[in-house]
């Protein structure tokens, strides 16, 4: 724990930049399926789009994961795929293993979801499975990650680990509730929450200024708790404000269609629709 | 913490009364809305009513939560939007800060239900998933509110948690089971126990006979423990007395109208109900 | 706590045999809802039968719950409905109290299902719903009941915890499941297991025998933590045998029956429950 | 506790062997059952085949859990049935006691799926229900089980249980979701991951090179917690690869069935599972 500390800071911030790629990523995808959902009734978006679309962003989630991982291992301070450290009797950068590891995870979801995709070897529900296990994979590294560091870091932390844990119970849950917009929404916001309280945690932990925080005054805890709420406000704004903007576009364009022709478009969606559940 | 025991006793009251207001509120809500559903096969109420309230009780549910958040900002003690104290080097009035915090989501609560009401723009279990996340950031802000507090006092606020939490938890599911009427009076239970409750906490902590309370006697904090239980079997007595009355006063004026009309207002109910579980 | 010790032997055999009294009322209530559920095929048991059997059952638990109460406040050592000893500034008899607080949520539940089964005015999940509710409330008080205890009777506690909120949680998930077999055998098997806890909880801290456990031996610790498991393979046995008793008699009754009429009672038996599952 | 650190090295791996056993049969079992589903469509594996498997792996894991009770009770250092010793006034090896009834719950569960397979007399998902007990009481005896152990015994040993807990939850899920495959591959997975985690645990504590671990080391701890994510990763990897290549097995034997046949043979299937549901 203690060799991780000098670098800690760059580490933090890394951590922040990369997870808000990933978010970046993640969002773009549920804006692309939010859209194909309500445009399905136009002729914009069917399933082989949609499909289209999920096999793209699996692609880049694969890639930025694989990247991920190279960087943790051969940058600078890596370990260079050194596990332990015979010489000094010491493991080898244990918090680069740690984050090449969740990263791990989240290329298995994606190598998961792009052969779902692909061959419909298995159910599509797998991907949502597999999802729920790399955001579990990642809360729980987390949850062992913090012993001995200062107060206010650990409670910075553990607040992260209320987003990364609710997504993996959502994503469970979407397991059996599939295409559920509800969850689907929740799951973004908790996205955007685990981005941005990722950016404060660099904020507070490292601050850009140079004034430092006193991890040790309750009243700084008290602060970031509540901030930590209006994080989630903030993620619950843009999530709505996105999804209005969207479904606004939509309709807009719906009126535009003859109204006869959207009779048979409605079916063709809901063979569409039952199609994916069915597979 | 320190600071804020002084006005400690005023706010304790005022939270209390603010929450006797809010569960005021949202009981007439519920009371209208299981007058709604039983009254659905009269000419009282149909699906039409019921949104003009729903869209009612959003606003004033909007309307306490805003007034809510101003008082505790300008009140007397309030922070006046000041957050941080540059001159002091201190955090202003966190606990006012975090009380604003719980009315802001109860707001946004209100303010997305009112959307949904009027524009249909998202799935109607929005406003539960909503009031769900509002009573779980409540429970959340009072779970780190405790630090440094004596041990009758942790104790009493750590029991509101449970009504609070099963708030959350109750909401959450009827994202899932919307209607349920077994949900929705333990949903209205809860209420009530945490309204109660509040106001045994203020009677506890700053009781009016000015009788101090020993708030480190562990035979005090096992009587508090009864106590919240005999809270709970009077919310669940006044619950059943009202969903009793209402639905004798239902029954009563169903028997004055003419039987065939009943079974065509039945069929026009039936509709109203599988829309609402459309929309 | 202090004052509760002297008289707490006779308070554990008490618990007990009052537990084993409700756990012979359930259990019996399981018994004749079993072989009314497999005899609904035979004319032994229709759908007015069941209800009259659920409604004599209430009146048994309320009247045991109404006992039950009076007995803890009025017996040689009650408080009889003194609460407050003004005179000597303490609570009286709290743990009087608490049993009967845990007989009056029973007696509620009682009261509630007998009103259900009479009058239909609510649906009938609610009778689950309470029983969860006075399981959940058993196990609350008792939570925080064992403040100051020696190790093991804190442990052996925490064991009846299990069972008790594993009560509470099947009931709860059987609002939803209601008439689902594998959640009924689970419940009453948690309920003997409860019963027979009780019982062995008596044994050790009160042992008849005269010879004393040593209460802060981790040894004894991990014996009754095995022998937890051994009560729940017992529960788990009596159950079976007792299913296994029940549905044999039915089947060779069954057999006696000419062939033709089975069929007529078999569209007979599913209007019922199609009825029930109305209801 | 002391008494069992002497031998507590052979235990360690005897354990891990047995699970071993223990996983393989689960594992093929699973194997079979998944072929089942998959070659239904083929004549290779009807419903009497699929219980015959069923049947015949229950023997299978009942004999070896009668094997390994009567091990662990007569092998060189078992108690021989002895509980107490009266003499020195202790209980004889209450390790092998508790091993012993981990394996009496997973005899017990044996026993029921094979009595449900054989004679129909209960509903099917009672075995799950008995597994997911078993496995609730394998976890609930190692968590009252690492008393005064070092860290990184504790902390290996906590680790387990949440393989342990996820199948006991996930059994009992499948009581409700019957046949879901996502559940199946979750369970299997966690079993490998248990069996592989056993063998990590004996590896840890009892080096077979000799060179022993520092158990209060917080690094190695760290270790350890990653290596569990890397044991899941290889467990996923492990179900994943015979999922693939059994289903890719099954697909390549329909192609060379005539076509015309295939539709009968689907009928038939479709019917041998709606069966499989009802009962």
């Amino acid at each position: 724990m203690d060799r991780a500390e000098p670098r800690g800071r760059a580490g933090g911030v890394r951590e922040t930049i990369r997870c808000w790629i990933w978010w970046t990523g993640k969002y773009s995808l549920w804006h692309a399926t939010r859209r194909n959902k309500s445009l399905g009734s136009t002729r914009l978006a069917g399933r082989s789009l949609q499909r289209r679309l999920e096999i793209i962003e699996s692609c880049v989630v694969l890639f930025f994961s694989l990247v991920g991982m190279l960087a943790e291992q051969f940058l600078a301070d890596g370990p260079k795929l050194q596990l332990y450290n015979f010489a000094e009797k010491h493991w080898e950068d244990l918090m680069n293993w740690q984050h090449a590891t969740m990263y791990l995870f989240f290329g298995l979801a994606a190598t998961v979801s792009l052969v779902l995709h692909t061959t419909e070897a298995a159910p599509l529900a797998l991907d949502r499975l597999m999802l729920a296990v790399a955001f579990f994979n990642e809360g729980f590294l987390f949850l062992y990650h913090l012993h001995g560091r200062s107060m206010l870091d650990v409670h910075m932390h553990q607040l992260l680990l209320y987003a990364v844990f609710g997504q993996a119970i959502v994503a469970f849950l979407e397991v059996f509730h599939r295409g559920n917009i509800i969850l689907e929404l929740l799951r973004c916001t908790l996205t955007i929450l685990q981005g941005s309280w990722f950016w404060e945690i660099g904020f507070v932990l490292y601050p850009p200024s140079g004034a430092e925080w006193d991890l040790k005054d309750h009243s700084n805890m008290m602060f970031v708790t509540m901030c930590y709420s209006w994080h989630l406000a903030f993620a619950m704004l843009v999530v709505s404000v996105l999804y209005c903007t969207v479904s606004c576009v939509v309709r807009s364009r719906l009126k535009r269609t003859p109204p006869m022709e959207m009779g048979l478009l409605k079916s063709r969606e809901r063979d569409a629709e039952s199609e994916d559940d069915v597979l």
